[in-house]
């Protein structure tokens, strides 16, 4: 059985042999079900059908599947909630999806090392309320916090609002168990804060989109809780160019914010369509940014005096109107995605570029008769811009994506990158090459072809 | 010509080739100097006798070494300021040396994005030095920081004082130029904060000693200067496990330390052999800590306050008088080198194993007989215990062996590691392999293999 076969009998077979290894319960084949596990957020990437899907609920049952994929050269799909936004774990014809999102226990939480194992099924949500009963935190939080799992989290190296404090994922992460595709077991790291011995295959796994490996836990590094509830700030702009200055100042005086977020006018507008939240619809950007820190009265109060030409400024140190101001920056995503079809872009530049970032966005959105509604981690200079579409036909789409690579090819002309957090996934391959060059890339296909000779895990995604 | 024959008329004219290609001058065969690069600073591992010394100034000049060790099988070893301790840098008989030390060049700084990209050869503190004129800082600060480079750090991944803060070089590294094994050039990163395109080569090349390229520069993120010189505290012990409670209660009140430093009672007293600091020989154990932020005053107060049972203690905002408590710590190196034959470990444990893995080097000092000064960045959990020996013969030395490998074995125990920032090189290869286990050691392999094919660079080190 391969990817491009249709299934037959052979193939039921095979899956008889899964069943028996694992439990039959865990194996799906029912075809509505295996619609359900056939593609993540992405809009755009084409999804094919999984022969089926493995619910795994162990480390061996992973075990169990690498090793029956590749003795019948089966092509493996890893999952987790399935939240990504660049067709990463999009299913192929025929393959066995592994979704890990029922490994689901905290095996350990280490208070006094600020340490925690964690199965990749675990919702990020979860694991900060897990660590929060120990006084700790978890800072990573992409959008998809509530809902995403720390497995997709790693095999993304997922970002999120409080990065431009905390780091990313990989920042938070001490050490993996990984099942190659062999059906071995990989432990990398541990529980120390410094170790060098041999290389850092830590890293190597993070960010790999389970193109190397399935991620089956993680041991995750947690701060301390933030000494205090965060102090929130959100100032209004006329103008996209003053909002972008305003953040060059903020970072340039050395204060840290724990967020930064930028929301331009047309996702201002996308939010009070969605809901009402207050935003004037007539204000050109709005920055929403906060601090954490022992300090967090003064660094706030010092960001906002930086917020020069803001037309309104407000702060908080009531942590539920802080919430509110947080909220409306995080309806973004939704926001756009119900105004209609859209494409969720994720560049990433120097944060000296942020301004000629957006005013190229601005740019190529006119050139193309296409709205495009930015909002972003400023602070990282991480920006995604959704282009809205009014129909998503094949014309349209075409012409969106030769958008979404202009604005790609800037940002990469900037000295940044055409992904800072959602990752390649299926989206993006085209546009990585050429941002790495073929020297990288030769290197990224000689390692793939190290730890995965027969090209089972999730092939041809994430580079 | 391989590293197993002697050099013969093949290899002159070999060797000829490769001064043609290089220049001359650059291309070194006098037996004097070759012996000069013929080792690190670790006393033990055997080292052999080069070929030849190239002595880089160019990214070109490695490519050309590197074409030419493909063309003609050579092995070649690379090498920065030669301060590793774990004979990582060692020479292998017939090998090529490609000496880093000459491409010094700061090739930009980026004041707007904080970041900078710095040849090989470029010292740590001269590094320091260029950003300083910037309002910027480079935290990562090995004990050598002052002779050894940036692309030595790189290669090992090195630590240093101010980790307990701003973690180590990788945390301080945003990409990489490396020459690989077939002389093509690989850029890793870039300049941007969030960056996702593709695999993290980045941290794979960081810390893999050699063993996969030739690092040729690094873009590394800098950070602001601090607002305000440290504040820094000494407080002295009656018990190391004291000063070991100390530590944790101060890493459990959330405080962040940028340096949090610990010498014991047989360290205090190389150092007062050495040169007079001051310090109270009866003292079982000496805890030296800054801090470097707002509210460093007030941190270093709370600090001092968690220091209970301490026999002494001070503290100082004056940055001279702050320089010369830090001075005793930066001695203890070349201390304990100075009393004697010695052995420098490199064991770090989860920060709550610390008391632990004290106790565990104490007992263990006793069984054998050998004395043992240990110092570390406590607040990192990372422990230099420094075997001192009466005399350097075979029977001493391999019974000393016993000891540091009993004392490695000892740190995984308690689920650390056995090499913190010094790197494996060829002294802790062995004991890497008990630490990462075969499946781990495979996975290291097939990388290498996918790599450098032929096994040319610096083979047999770093795992």
């Amino acid at each position: 059985m391969t990817c491009d076969d249709t299934p037959g009998d052979t193939d039921i077979d095979a899956l008889s042999e899964l069943a028996d290894r694992v439990g039959v319960q865990k194996v799906v084949t029912d075809p509505d079900i295996l619609r359900s596990y056939s593609r993540d957020m992405a809009p755009i990437p084409a999804a094919g059908t999984p022969a089926a899907v493995l619910r795994a609920t162990s480390t061996e049952d992973v075990v169990a599947a690498m090793t029956w994929a590749s003795s019948y050269g089966v092509v493996v799909v890893p999952r987790g909630a399935g939240t990504g936004l660049s067709g990463g774990a999009n299913a192929l014809d025929g393959c066995l999806v592994v979704s890990l999102e029922a490994m689901t226990r905290v095996r350990w939480i280490d208070p006094v090392n600020r340490v925690a194992e964690v199965e990749a099924g675990v919702v990020n949500a979860d694991l900060g309320r897990a660590v929060a009963e120990h006084g700790l935190f978890y800072p990573p939080d992409p959008g998809s916090f509530e809902v995403s799992t720390i497995g997709g989290n790693l095999a993304t190296n997922a970002g999120g609002m409080r990065c431009v404090k905390y780091g990313v994922t990989r920042a938070s992460t001490l050490g993996l168990e990984v099942v190659l595709a062999d059906g071995s077991v990989l432990r990398t790291g541990g529980r120390t804060r410094k170790n060098v011995a041999g290389l850092d295959l830590t890293s190597l796994f993070v960010g790999s989109e389970g193109t190397l490996g399935i991620i089956t836990a993680g041991i995750m590094q947690l701060q301390p809780a933030p000494p205090r509830p965060p102090v929130t700030f959100a100032a209004a702009f006329d103008t996209l160019a003053e909002a972008g200055a305003a953040v060059g100042a903020i970072l340039e005086s050395g204060t840290t914010p724990s967020v930064l977020e930028l929301i331009d006018h047309a996702t201002i507008n996308a939010i009070e369509d969605y809901r009402s939240m207050g935003l004037e619809r007539d204000w050109s950007a709005l920055l929403i940014g906060q601090s954490d820190g022992e300090n967090a009265v003064a660094d706030v109060e010092a960001m906002v005096a930086l917020c020069a030409g803001a037309g309104f400024v407000t702060h908080t140190e009531d942590p539920a109107e802080g919430e509110q101001l947080m909220q409306a920056r995080r309806l973004a995503g939704t926001a756009t995605a119900e105004a209609g079809p859209s494409i969720t872009e994720d560049v990433s530049v120097p944060r000296g570029s942020l301004v000629a970032m957006i005013d190229a966005i601005a740019a190529l959105s006119e050139e193309f008769g296409i709205r495009v509604a930015t909002v972003g981690h400023a602070g990282d200079g991480n920006l995604h811009p959704v282009l809205m579409l009014d129909r998503l036909d094949d014309d349209a789409l075409s012409h969106a994506l030769v958008l979404a690579e202009r604005i790609a090819a800037h940002a990469v002309e900037l000295g940044g990158t055409v992904t800072g957090e959602h990752g390649v996934g299926m989206l993006k391959t085209g546009w990585v090459r050429d941002q790495l060059g073929q020297t990288s890339i030769d290197v990224h296909r000689r390692i793939k072809a190290a730890l995965d000779p027969a090209g089972l895990l999730n092939p041809g995604r994430g580079f």
